[in-house]
């Protein structure tokens, strides 16, 4: 067995996305101790960093040592508590992953279904929440990684807060990448991922809490069913007074990557980088079209960074994505759940959204389907 | 705010280790897929260099995606149902932590206790499955990194079985430092750090079950409370037969590092790092008792890679390690729970231990002792 040199692949699926070499660098500096004073002092600035990202002011704003998938989890059991009825927005595979959730941490989920690869229906929200009016969490997905819809997390909190309930959002593939505006939304939970639009490496989960959200976790009356995840003992390590306190060690190098990835998304400016997002989702928009490729999504609720496409007729998934990523180092997505094998899901996200990697992309499928 | 350059440290606290520069390279290369196939063969390379360094056949020996209080979790929630009797062994920090994590799924935690900085007692362990002969599973700390002290493993094992219970063991400190042979002494569910004695980065958690435990995971009346540390979906990922199903984005780069210092393991022989880490051990133990310190725990059950000693008398605990870091830029672990304040822990751990780590600590303790 020898040391693993993976080739340099040019990643245009549902993320990881493409990193920096910057962020690469960052990663593999040298480990400094978790407790180390510049360490706590990087991960305050990570923290103000994550604060920009969001767009909010929330105090309880840090990354969960673990992927999105933890960071879900992080929101569900910390905010919802047994015997408690949840509102799951479902139209995808990550809202299906939501209903897990809620059941898992002794909640009752209550599932509105929207069709994949449309957004959720506020009029649905509205109904089942004047249905139920013991409802007291409203969980959705902004940015739908399996279908690449987007849906209107304002309206949908608008909606929430006018029957006293938390949000829980699932901002993955959404942070960086379109509009995300915390606090003018009045979000409650938000959770993310570090591999989509930030384009960090994969396996941080930044997380924010508004202070209802906070003010829920701690007027619990029982315990968090996790402790790897239980966030009152979390926010001692994140941000005691003074004295940080041990909870777990933290992913040290991971942090770096994250700490500058962030970096770079704050000098980029996020306006600039949401506009960046759209503006070569047109150009790839336009030359999937002359290859005659048709999206699965209405044009009005497109995600530019998670473009999901009807696989042609008569040409064979697996085929095309073996000889992208064979011959190009190219890779694309493929389809999940219900549209495993109907669809493909072309990411532009972060750093992976640039000029050369539209180009490569459309030149490489449109040879490929020749 | 700038891209955060951290100093080059000589890591020689509890965790995290110093790490080798290929283990840093191997973190920075290019990021792939977690599905790309390359990936795949790299994940099932992963698993073989794990089953080695547990010395097992275990077919169930993945890393968890989380850092090592991740991967003690995961036993539990698995292997643990509501209501089902589990035998904790108390000795230290980490001991504890296992009670809240039997609590948390429900369990109920039978506690012995013995002395911080002592052994557990296989006399107690017998005892206290002899008076309740409902327990299922006996749970203790293999190497007790808040203490420096080292269980018999192999005897507390052997005491399960003739009771049918099975074992939970944590082995963050253990594995790569000191013999830890999970076959041989027929240990069920055994948790580790990579950022210990194996010298990656940290944030992974290593992670074998016997075949008992898996038979044990697999005949659950529950669903296992944590949808992201649940075993049987996350089974289908590190080892679907013939195609990988999406569980959560694997941290691709750590796996890297993981990987890399799983080799350099290997390279080294598991049998010579053992013998590495007691040769210098006991350089450094005739440094330190030469500069009049005494250590917590007795020769007999003493680790050789973490070293706990008592604060010399009059000496003030935060100005000491302040000095070694900011002057020396040497990091050495401060006491934890009950010895926070009256003890130092001195790691040996992995790539830190070596020659020029054991002179530069006896020296620069000898300097700032004076």
């Amino acid at each position: 067995m020898q040391s693993f040199i993976p080739p340099k692949r040019t990643l245009m699926g549902p993320g990881p996305s493409d990193i920096s070499p910057q962020v690469l660098q960052a990663l593999s500096r040298p480990t400094i101790g978790h407790l180390d004073p510049l360490f706590i002092k990087m991960m305050d600035e990570v923290k103000e960093l994550l604060k920009y990202a969001f767009q909010t002011k929330n105090d309880f704003t840090i990354a969960v040592s673990a992927p999105g998938s933890a960071g879900m989890e992080t929101c569900f059991v910390n905010l919802v508590e047994e015997g408690e009825k949840v509102l799951v927005c479902r139209n995808g595979v990550f809202g299906e992953r939501m209903r897990q959730n809620v059941e898992r941490c002794g909640g009752i989920p209550i599932i509105i279904d929207d069709k994949w690869g449309e957004p959720v229906s506020l009029d649905k929200v509205a109904q089942a929440l004047e249905e139920n009016p013991d409802i007291s969490v409203v969980a959705f997905v902004h940015a739908e990684t399996s279908t690449g819809v987007l849906s209107d997390a304002k309206a949908i909190a608008q909606i929430a807060r006018q029957y006293n309930c938390l949000t829980i959002v699932d901002a993955v593939t959404s942070l960086g990448g379109v509009p995300l505006l915390v606090d003018e939304w009045q979000l409650d939970a938000v959770y993310s991922g570090s591999q989509k639009c930030l384009s960090c490496t994969p396996g941080l989960s930044p997380v924010t809490f508004s202070d209802k959200a906070v003010a829920k976790m701690k007027s619990r009356s029982s315990v968090v069913q996790s402790w790897f995840l239980d966030q009152s003992l979390v926010l001692g390590y994140w941000s005691g007074e003074g004295k940080r306190s041990y909870h777990h060690t933290a992913p040290v190098n991971s942090l770096y990557a994250l700490h500058e990835s962030l970096l770079m998304l704050k000098h980029e400016g996020i306006e600039q980088a949401w506009q960046r997002h759209a503006d070569y989702h047109q150009e790839l928009k336009q030359g999937l079209e002359a290859l005659g490729i048709k999206f699965i999504v209405d044009e009005e609720y497109r995600l530019p960074q998670l473009n999901a496409v009807y696989i042609p007729v008569g040409i064979s998934d697996t085929q095309v994505r073996e000889q992208l990523l064979e011959e190009y180092n190219l890779e694309i997505g493929a389809g999940l759940g219900e549209l495993a094998g109907k669809a493909w899901r072309i990411g532009l996200m972060g750093y992976a959204a640039k000029k050369e990697n539209v180009a490569l992309c459309l030149k490489a499928l449109s040879d490929v389907l020749k």
